[in-house]
């Protein structure tokens, strides 16, 4: 088809596989610590995860999480689809800057780090996070293209640079967050049209939006719902008519992030439908996300199936900004801990099961009458 | 009745209530913070509940949660209810001593501390923890009393005592942890009597039982269960009966936090259990627990439900220890934290909703057509 071209002219190399060597072994040392074997859980699972991906058990606790917050501003939001108006878009950043924000107290409480980057915010932004900015505001998705050709490539590989620059810098966790006025609509366009999924499946209330703006969000995804299917085979070509430079951003950094060979914790539904995208254009760079929330939002749920992603958090949390993952965050480092620090059998003389498959030293208790 | 005497022996005072204004200041408060309302789902609601126990807004951060790990044998350990045999308890004292165990770890990450109290484990352990110890072993209640009368006031009493030296030494958030071999099937026993449930329905795989030692378990339980049921009004003769002394001190433990109005974070089946005959013996005490997880073992589940508590994780975890309230405690500081530290609309600048009902100043954007 005619639009292969464009995503054709962003190649990603093959995305790599994590270590399945070093799987094996961090299961066979969660069997060895001073716990019933899998009491813990997913925790026990996730430390798993995290070794596979950094090639090493036990894995090692995040010198350097990150996270990378794309800012845009939709142009649907001006036909009534949001509760707020989008001048809080460049709100935000500023308070984002100033360090006021969700993303800013829960990174702080984590030890995780921020970084805001405007990719389309609808007003003047500082120099520090407008390097990368594509333009001021994404076309409006129910009547025009979100983005010209030439700056969805420019996005995407802005997002995939953005990936670089940081991993380069030593960060060894990547989360990646969302702040736009109206970038729920484009989210759920991008998962309905990926899932097939008609237009009241996948429509949230975002920010909090009434009756009425519900209805106009609806039909304002069923009408770029009809763009969008028609370059669904090309990811680029979707990224263009649907999502924004901020969703491209995010769906280049994604993908990028697996080709970099660093784990990734996933957001809510925008950065989930940027996702989805993102394992488009690199096949398997999902094994590179780890799941941290179900979002609120219906989106997200299709998302995590679409993906196969089960996730860590239930909270009923839909604010974006990286959030969700931020909140998960502290969990993941204790199920890399534990693998890590605590001690096994052998060392704290603690005998184990009384069946035939005890993995504890020998000689410490008969089996039971 | 006749063993009616037995909890007038022990009195608890009312109960105090958290404070009411307080919470609708913490509500009013998130409404003011630079997100939408109700965004960040449960973490809203849980900064709003530490508030409320704290007695002020916005809550502060915890100054020293700490953790004390309740350790016991149970005789009915000896006819075949673990994977285990009793002498891992002893052991797995000495490694909460050394800091192997997955309590320290998770502890650590979390910024808490912890405290062991060996409260009847089969074994010598060291002076630090065996000053509060009322015998070696208690009662197998499939067929005898957990505990002589004298046992079980002493060990309630040891645990109200804890809760006293904890919160004078500063504790501001309790956890309680148990470990004990055995443990479960006790735990199963209270959870099952005061639910009016099936051993069957109650009965897990603790430590990782097979069929046969499962079979063994429930015949156990159902003996222990016709015992329990006669003292079901009382709840010091349940414990006596049917508990130990590890269960019985947890639960004079919770009740005291309550009366001192400490926030707890609830753990598993076994603290679960415990909970269920504290709010017994202290009505209301329910109040000042958050409940961390929905435990692996279907007693669990049966313990929320009847105490009437939404658990903030679901990871399938089952190791006790408080492990699963300390894999949360970083979610409820990141729920005190964000009601804390995040700016308000009008300190950030930022605007509200569009609608009339807006929070933040006024001027900022108009409707949206």
């Amino acid at each position: 088809m005619s639009t292969a071209s464009e995503t054709s002219s962003i190649e990603f190399p093959a995305v790599p596989e994590p270590d399945e060597q070093v799987k094996r072994q961090a299961i066979a040392r969660q069997e060895q610590l001073t716990k019933p074997a899998g009491a813990l859980g997913r925790l026990e699972e996730v430390g798993v995860w995290v070794a596979a991906r950094q090639g090493v058990c036990p894995p090692r606790p995040f010198a350097r999480p990150r996270v990378v917050v794309f800012a845009g501003d939709h142009g649907v939001a001006a036909h009534g689809v949001s509760a707020y108006p989008s001048e809080v878009t460049g709100q935000m950043v500023r308070n984002f800057l100033d360090g006021g924000a969700a993303v800013n107290v829960l990174a702080t409480t984590a030890g995780a780090s921020v970084r805001v980057v405007d990719m389309a915010v609808d007003a003047e932004t500082p120099a520090v996070v407008s390097a990368r900015k594509v333009r001021r505001g994404s076309g409006s998705i129910d009547r025009e293209d979100a983005l010209a050709p030439e700056q969805v490539h420019a996005a995407v590989t802005a997002g995939r640079a953005i990936a670089d620059e940081e991993v380069d810098s030593g960060a060894d966790l990547l989360i990646a967050g969302d702040m736009g006025i109206g970038n729920t609509t484009p989210a759920a366009v991008l998962i309905a049209a990926l899932t097939a999924t008609e237009p009241v499946a996948v429509v949230g209330r975002g920010t909090g939006i009434d009756d009425q703006a519900w209805m106009r969000k609806t039909a304002a995804i069923r009408d770029a719902l009809r763009r969008a299917r028609k370059v669904l085979d090309d990811p680029v070509a979707l990224l263009r008519t649907s999502a924004g430079a901020d969703i491209a951003a995010l769906s280049g950094f994604l993908a990028q992030a697996a080709i970099r060979r660093t784990p990734v914790l996933l957001d809510g539904v925008v950065v989930g439908a940027a996702a989805m995208v993102a394992e488009e254009l690199a096949p398997g760079a999902r094994q590179w996300w780890l799941a941290s929330h179900r979002s609120a939002e219906p989106g997200g749920t299709l998302v995590l199936e679409h993906l196969d992603l089960a996730p860590l958090l239930d909270l009923g949390m839909r604010l974006g900004e990286g959030s969700g993952a931020l909140t998960a965050l502290p969990l993941v480092t204790a199920a890399v801990r534990v693998l890590g620090e605590m001690a096994t059998f052998a060392e704290a003389g603690v005998g184990g099961p009384t069946e035939a498959e005890a993995t504890g030293p020998a000689g410490v208790g008969g089996p039971q009458a």
